[in-house]
């Protein structure tokens, strides 16, 4: 008999009747004959509930003492959705992260899995009952509840699955899946059937949210397939899976925008050993996390330093740059608070050429300036002004024939 | 250096500034010299809230989900005062049961101690932190969430106190300490300072809220004086204490009502050995709680059997009767609804005589009617109509002298 997790996002599991909903899929599920593991995340607006409490009686509270407080959201879940299943006549366990041994190091807020007890899941699976688990959390050696951060109940869910050997991953939410683009800029964005864990990262640092960087890495580290699919209907969403050689035959899975984006441009930045890691050593200090880094020499002696964060740590780069700009004699810093950046991503751009020109072409031929330019292996960026950010959007998108309408197209080329 | 332990309950944690309030407390004990344990109760309404989200997806919620939801609202108690106390700048820390390994059996919603890990909480003390445990819980063997059962935060405290051998351990609540009689009832009611753990048993038992049977019984077994005390001022409370010989020269140290009271009278019941036996089984079974019962034979082969009980119980006891009454021929039962139980209560009373007389004397005088009288060593209850009760506890209350104006006429007798 195979094994099914299936994860319930905040959104999913907001009031009774929506917990009632989830508890019926697992249902269904174990009349299919599965056996069947919840990942459970807090109910709605909890967690924000929660911290408004903690704000009210600190500033900046311990992380310890946090994460004591925030896991009680998926506690209150997880024992909810054991009395919906046990009211539909379905044997149903609750477990907080500590009573599975879902154990972590002790980096609070952040987390990291070192192990899980999976024998005591088997055990209750074995005896017929629907399993749940409270996402998002752990526990140290010692016993301290942690948390596994943003989108820390995608990381339980990979984290079970992988324990488990589970045959299907399921991530349910309130998208259809993962699209082309974003559908409320690009109308006419498809849904993707199959994405790697690869394309997946390129994606979620860009600022799809469905899925975080740090569930994605963990999924294809233990090669868990994940069905990202919606909790209001039965179609299919998208599956997450390692890559394919089919793979390569599409050039371009999906673009993205990135629109809250800001760059600090430091010039005459002296071209010595050690620099730029000072530059970059006082920013981490300042716990800026730095986008897209772009150096060029402009003298024999002196570089330029480009580099982008999001929008809402720009005061606090302005701030650490203007600092180092007193230190290093005739450094000077600009900064720019009105970009975006366009990206496509796909396992094509491995083994076929010409994707940038495309792009650049595509752009070019609306008129928009590229300002920067950064790629990976499987991804080209353009850094442009954000008004012109939808419409790059759209444009790069119907370039590489994304959409619904050229989807034949698409497949043509 | 010592330790106290102190207790706050749900109205003395309900919002960000009363939690400040308790956590003030805490650093003045501190300062003092003493090594601080707190025990916390649930803010306010918040076991009420989780409640009803439990009725809201189950009619009757199994016991140990029950128990893994209602226990969230400690845990976000503990976690906010350890905040609070930090940003007071006093180091602290708070535990769930399950990390100081408070054991218990696995009764859920009604679970007993077996034992606590006091070392977990000693060493948090001698590194110089306020050590905060959430009250009312347990963990099983096997690491399953318990509860205690009503009061059972008190428990908790008590359980802390013994197992810790704290020097002192004070109950911070919404009322000044014990009381000789309901103030709300008896204006003239004095604030008891002492008081012999039977004696607030027999109150506890007559529906003074404060302190549950359950916790009391548990500091007499391991000899914990209880402080109980207002959360709102400094002023002395009530010591809860064992008994000691001057206690017996106070006659009567108490006066009760309570209120709600129902009657079942059962007649022609059969006279023999197991007929009592079936009766209070099937009421048990029921699970109707039985006050008194009062059996009286009528004749050489029937006995009339009296019982009070609650009187939210009244339906299902009708319920039961009638049943019994079908099966037991012959047998009839009538109901009232309309009575309440007034009693007086005293360590004296075991060597001192004329108790009885006085009290019924000072019932008689006012035209109140006695339908039953029981005892124990140190109560003597009387059970009138529901519409006499407060002019009956008054009448009681005066009769043995017990409210401040008559205090000096009280030394005298």
């Amino acid at each position: 008999m195979g094994i099914v997790v299936m994860k319930f996002g905040g959104t999913s599991v907001a009031d009774a009747d929506k917990i009632r909903a989830a508890a019926r899929r697992a249902v269904q599920a174990k009349r299919r004959g599965y056996q069947v593991v919840m990942v459970v995340s807090a109910m709605g607006d909890t967690t924000d509930r929660l911290e408004e409490l903690a704000a009210q009686v600190h500033p900046n509270p311990p992380r310890r003492e946090y994460d004591q407080l925030v896991t009680t959201g998926e506690q209150v879940t997880i024992s909810l959705m054991a009395m919906a299943l046990d009211a539909m006549g379905c044997p149903a366990i609750s477990f907080t992260a500590d009573q599975i041994g879902m154990v972590t190091d002790d980096v609070h807020s952040k987390a990291k899995i070192k192990r899980i007890d999976a024998q005591r899941i088997r055990r209750e699976l074995a005896a017929g009952k629907i399993v749940i688990v409270a996402g998002f959390q752990g526990v140290t050696e010692e016993g301290a509840v942690t948390t596994l951060g943003r989108g820390g109940s995608n990381v339980t869910l990979v984290a079970i699955a992988a324990g488990l050997g589970a045959d299907v991953c399921e991530n349910y939410t309130d998208v259809d899946g993962i699209y082309t683009a974003d559908p409320r800029i690009v109308p006419n964005a498809r849904k993707i059937a199959r994405i790697s864990y690869d394309e997946m990262l390129e994606l979620a640092s860009l600022g799809a949210t469905v899925l975080h960087n740090r569930a994605v890495e963990f999924a294809k580290k233990y090669d868990v397939p994940i069905h990202v699919r919606s909790s209001l209907h039965n179609r299919k969403g998208t599956m997450i899976v390692a890559e394919t050689e089919e793979m390569e035959r599409i050039v371009v899975s999906g673009a993205a925008l990135k629109k809250q984006l800001a760059r600090v441009t430091l010039s005459r930045v002296p071209d010595r050993p050690g620099v730029a890691a000072s530059i970059f050593y006082a920013l981490a200090a300042g716990n800026i996390v730095v986008d897209d880094i772009i150096q060029t020499q402009t003298s024999p002696t002196v570089a330029a330093v480009s580099f982008t964060v999001d929008l809402p740590d720009l005061s606090e780069a302005r701030r650490v740059c203007l600092e180092l700009c007193k230190r290093m004699k005739g450094m000077t810093a600009t900064f720019r608070d009105d970009l975006a950046k366009v990206s496509v991503v796909g396992m094509g751009m491995r083994v076929h050429t010409g994707v940038a020109k495309r792009m650049f072409a595509a752009l070019a031929g609306a008129g928009i300036n590229i300002r920067n330019i950064t790629t990976s292996e499987i991804r080209i960026s353009c850094i442009i002004d954000r008004a012109q950010g939808p419409e790059a959007l759209q444009l790069v998108h119907d370039a590489f024939a994304l959409g619904r309408k050229r989807r034949a197209a698409g497949r043509k080329r």
